[in-house]
């Protein structure tokens, strides 16, 4: 069905080992003075404040292994790190709420650099039907399904106002799409089979905010 | 020092908690139908599939009580929910980095209604000192002492390139600044006391690539 398709399928990771794996790939982005050719998980564990156990234990689910005394060749890891992780290919997705959130993801060029390539987006607002931000142009909710196809799109962001999340997401889901990656703070539920995951940034602000009110700030 | 020191301090609430707690507002937003006065854990369980009992547990942080037979007030329970997350208040914040990611956070108005104000911002790219991002003024790396002092900044957003967050974390934490919001795939160190708070969007994609990924997609 894409290109996807033909890479192995990754094996089952647990959740802490993902979100670790693009700190090490963040903090090799940081040795590229030309003079590291090795980095050692004792070297990682300094600037990370990781277990270098533990580091060692998230290394060895890509399959890589450091030479000893040397560690890993900042490369290698590097380039199996990007490649694991999926950085390194792309994955089409349609934006649902091309409002404030939604027009900033559109404009975010970092995605790109991940991996993520928003191909289209969906508003209710007749307004914007047929307008484009940064050359993603804005379509209509009836129109997912043509779109999901026509793109081979994979993923729906949903960047709608909380009473339409989910109403949001099963029209995606219905599209066709295989996950949702939902930036509302709303619950959203999907069937078996549909990947879901959550970036609520204002319940990370509620966390910040209780811990400082802790504090007297 | 600022108006959030007359506020009574928040009790120390365990994570989950406080992340599940912005879904209860969420869907309480959802019932401003003019019909729903009251609303039960049994409903709240429904609709966002956590179980009554840890409802009625996060919701005993509040303070606040249903009655019996009618659940909580709907009116109530959205004013303690607002009051308690600190949404309602104003957080003022200066943003490090002003390229893509920065830019949108700057645009994405979402973050005000959540009670973050982004006061300034901060770029080391000459070019941009002096210009404004929706009416947001950029300045220099070296006057961030002045400007969390200006504008009584209690909260510092890292946005920018992975190599120079820890940088800009420290340069804004030695100005003043009470708490970290993170936004880089960096894993950033601050002082003890100083609040760290990390929205690795990158890594969320990551995670989700690789669930995918298990679904041959």
């Amino acid at each position: 069905m894409n290109d996807k398709m033909t890479h192995t399928a990754a094996p089952q990771l647990p959740e802490p080992t993902l979100r670790r794996l693009p700190w090490y790939l963040a903090y090799l982005s940081t040795l590229h003075d030309g003079s590291t050719e090795y980095v050692s998980t004792t070297r990682i564990a300094e600037a990370l404040d990781v277990d270098t156990s533990q580091i060692a234990k998230d290394l060895s689910f890509l399959g890589i292994r450091g030479k000893t005394r040397m560690g890993y060749s900042v490369e290698t890891l590097e380039r199996t790190l990007q490649d694991f992780l999926g950085f390194g290919r792309r994955h089409n997705a349609i934006i649902c709420g091309t409002g404030s959130l939604g027009a900033a993801l559109i404009a975010d060029s970092g995605l790109q650099h991940f991996g993520l390539n928003i191909v289209a987006g969906i508003d209710i607002n007749p307004v914007l039907i047929g307008q484009r931000i940064c050359d993603v142009e804005i379509f209509e909710p009836l129109q997912a399904a043509e779109l999901v196809k026509k793109f081979k799109a994979v993923i729906g962001i949903i960047a709608v106002p909380v009473e339409s999340a989910q109403a949001a997401s099963d029209n995606l889901v219905s599209a066709g799409v295989h996950a949702i990656w939902n930036f509302t703070p709303s619950r959203i539920r999907v069937p078996e089979g549909v990947v879901i995951s959550n970036t609520s940034i204002y319940s990370h602000l509620a966390v910040m905010y209780n811990r400082l009110n802790m504090q007297g700030q």
